[in-house]
């Protein structure tokens, strides 16, 4: 198994700088990570630093409360993909979730996909959720234009769980996946995610992983 | 003192629901709070909530990680007061702060202020940051269009210290004034971050400090 292929090489801190992003870079690059997940300031800063490596982009969009307006989820994702980023890591509203607003949530993910029109996640922060809820909302995703479900921001509540990744990943259809995220911070941790369904890692220890 | 009219009464969770807003807007009205501190996409129901009421609508924005674009903090400041926002609480890019990139951060704050036309507080995250730091972005809001500097978002880190608001407060030219947020839980802190300063208090704890 090469691991590396499922992992989304990540930093998200609000005060990581420009050098460490670059180092991110290197180290995905080096690596062979299938990705770097980063804040949408330095999705140009990654492409340039990526320029003519297969080492993909994501941005994280509404991250991470989610709790922007749709509109403004929308454009900063259609911003990311024009400033170089392949994948959207999107957060859902959570508010409109324990509303039981499912048509609010679908329509946002399908705006999203469609106008920024790329690989989508859908985050869902699944410490905030009952297992009725995480299943809805895998409903929900299955319904939906996006491709991936994923379970976590790593900035609210405790980050994935294997028990509910499981969970997950036999309830999504088709090519549909589920990405782990938040907590993932050793070789061990990160097979019994992959073991337990997760088809990509979110984790700012892949270098860890990997030695 | 009326501690009433210092509170910005806050409610930001990302899993909070409308009937938490409206609650939360019911609070503000009984206890003639300065106003609620919300998330964007609340802001409209907020709105309908405090009509005919002089109770205020803060509205975060690039909330709390400050890592978004300026292009979309502005359309998101922006759309806000169109919502019905009074003032705007923004997070400044602290990966910019920390490569001492003052004038993206100078920028930023004038364009938000400039295009969203409202009261305009500045988010530093003083968990985040050196003594030094802290003293450069009251600096910056001295020199910015924008009429406050707020100590923490309330996700990062340890919230308002009364050292670091005393500091601030120092600091501040003219009428600009210091918010302190994050962790003020009682009437008791409430009282030593006025002490030190503060002319605002960031906390969901309101109803609680009044009674």
């Amino acid at each position: 198994m090469e691991i590396n292929r499922y992992i989304d090489h990540t930093l998200l801190k609000p005060a990581c700088t420009s050098d460490d992003i670059k180092r991110l870079c290197e180290e995905a690059k080096k690596n062979n990570f299938f990705s770097v997940c980063v804040n949408p300031h330095f999705v140009k800063l990654a492409k340039k630093c990526l320029d003519k490596s297969n080492v993909k982009i994501a941005c994280v969009v509404g991250f991470p409360l989610g709790a922007n307006t749709t509109n403004i989820k929308v454009l900063e994702a259609v911003e990311a993909v024009k400033n170089g980023a392949n994948e959207i890591d999107m957060v859902i509203n959570n508010s409109k979730l324990k509303e039981k607003d499912y048509n609010y949530i679908l329509d946002e993910i399908n705006e999203i996909r469609e106008k920024a029109g790329v690989l989508t996640k859908v985050i869902i922060e699944t410490s905030l959720l009952s297992q009725d809820e995480v299943e809805k909302m895998c409903e929900i995703v299955n319904l939906s234009k996006a491709e991936c479900i994923k379970t976590s921001t790593g900035f609210v509540g405790e980050g994935a769980q294997l028990e509910t990744v499981r969970l997950m990943a036999s309830k999504m259809n088709g090519n549909k996946f589920v990405k782990a995220s938040g907590g993932i911070r050793d070789k061990q941790t990160a097979l019994a995610m992959i073991n337990a369904g997760a088809k990509r890692l979110g984790t700012s220890s892949g270098v860890k992983i990997m030695e």
